[in-house]
């Protein structure tokens, strides 16, 4: 990685801790100057535009996602442990991995109605990543763990519906249970996609 | 109601609109002034502050969800009718009743980590409404449909997470399977929630 690119790489780093509490729309040239102590001129070198930094942040934030969430998940075995382990690197990632919760929850609340190149980003990150749950999902179909008829789309929405509401309890309402209430909706989750006991 | 306060009224009916597409932060005095056609110094003789605005606008759109949500459910037949009322009612509110989805859902993304008055109106908000989940379920668990020992608190929790994932689903990805998911969804939490068959 050359020196520009390092730059580049800490800058979005910090963009993406300012964005996951102000929101991507909050994220402007001069809050971020200021933060990265750096100057407008030098960042709109390196982003050209708050579009195009709105973008780049959304990419970063992907790349975190996968490194934290994504690729230890998969180094577990397939079928019901790797579903755990996304499941809980996910909600440590919603709990800690940023100052300000999930970004692109955050995003979907400022973009669904607001067409354009950010809208896409993040359209397509969601879009991958409900696929990649399936897909996970489907491992334990094939090890014979879970229904050879459960629907892995329903099951990648419903566990994301889990997520969403533990990021709620979470952040917003500091519910102490918010954590407990998670698990237990999975379990639930889980045993409904088990094959009947015969 | 006088003059002054219908005038009021309006403002903040097209205010919880404006605040449903760009937020409670992207709500300015000024974007609401040219929607409203109202000068600014007469939104400020209104409101006095954004604030202010803000924590009325999350008033308003509270007494707007009693009204098209949680009173028309509560006509219903206590127990899973009256469930089923209230949740096809909150799946409209998120679909059709603002022309950005649901104001709370968003300023929860917005206040999370910024304390204040708003941030407390939207956790009062929501605290309310997983409350008055919690004692719609227990109708049910009352009449004998629903287990004595399932979780109201949980079911709340749960309840959610559908219509987050639903409102997800539907308003940024534009899916046409969002309904069907939900109902899907729906059905396997009060299919838990049954005493078990004797």
């Amino acid at each position: 990685m050359g020196k520009g690119e390092a730059t580049r790489e800490a800058i979005l780093d910090e963009a993406t801790r300012l964005a996951s509490r102000v929101g991507l729309h909050g994220l402007t040239i001069g809050s971020l100057a200021a933060q990265a102590r750096l100057s407008k001129s030098g960042l709109f070198a390196h982003f050209r535009s708050k579009e195009s930094l709105q973008v780049q942040v959304l990419g970063h934030a992907a790349a975190l996602f996968v490194e934290e969430v994504v690729r230890p998940a998969l180094a577990a075995p397939r079928g019901e442990p790797r579903v755990r382990a996304l499941f809980e690197r996910w909600l440590a990632w919603c709990g800690d991995s940023l100052p300000g919760g999930c970004v692109f929850i955050f995003a979907t609340s400022e973009f669904d109605d607001e067409p354009g190149p950010v809208r896409e980003r993040v359209v397509r990150a969601q879009r991958d990543w409900m696929d990649a749950i399936a897909t996970v999902f489907r491992t334990g179909i094939t090890e014979g763990q879970f229904r050879a008829d459960a629907d892995p789309d329903q099951f990648a929405n419903d566990l994301y519906g889990i997520i969403l509401a533990y990021h709620h309890a979470r952040r917003l309402l500091r519910d102490p249970q918010a954590e407990r209430r998670a698990r237990t909706a999975l379990d639930r989750l889980l045993d409904d996609a088990r094959p009947p006991r015969t």
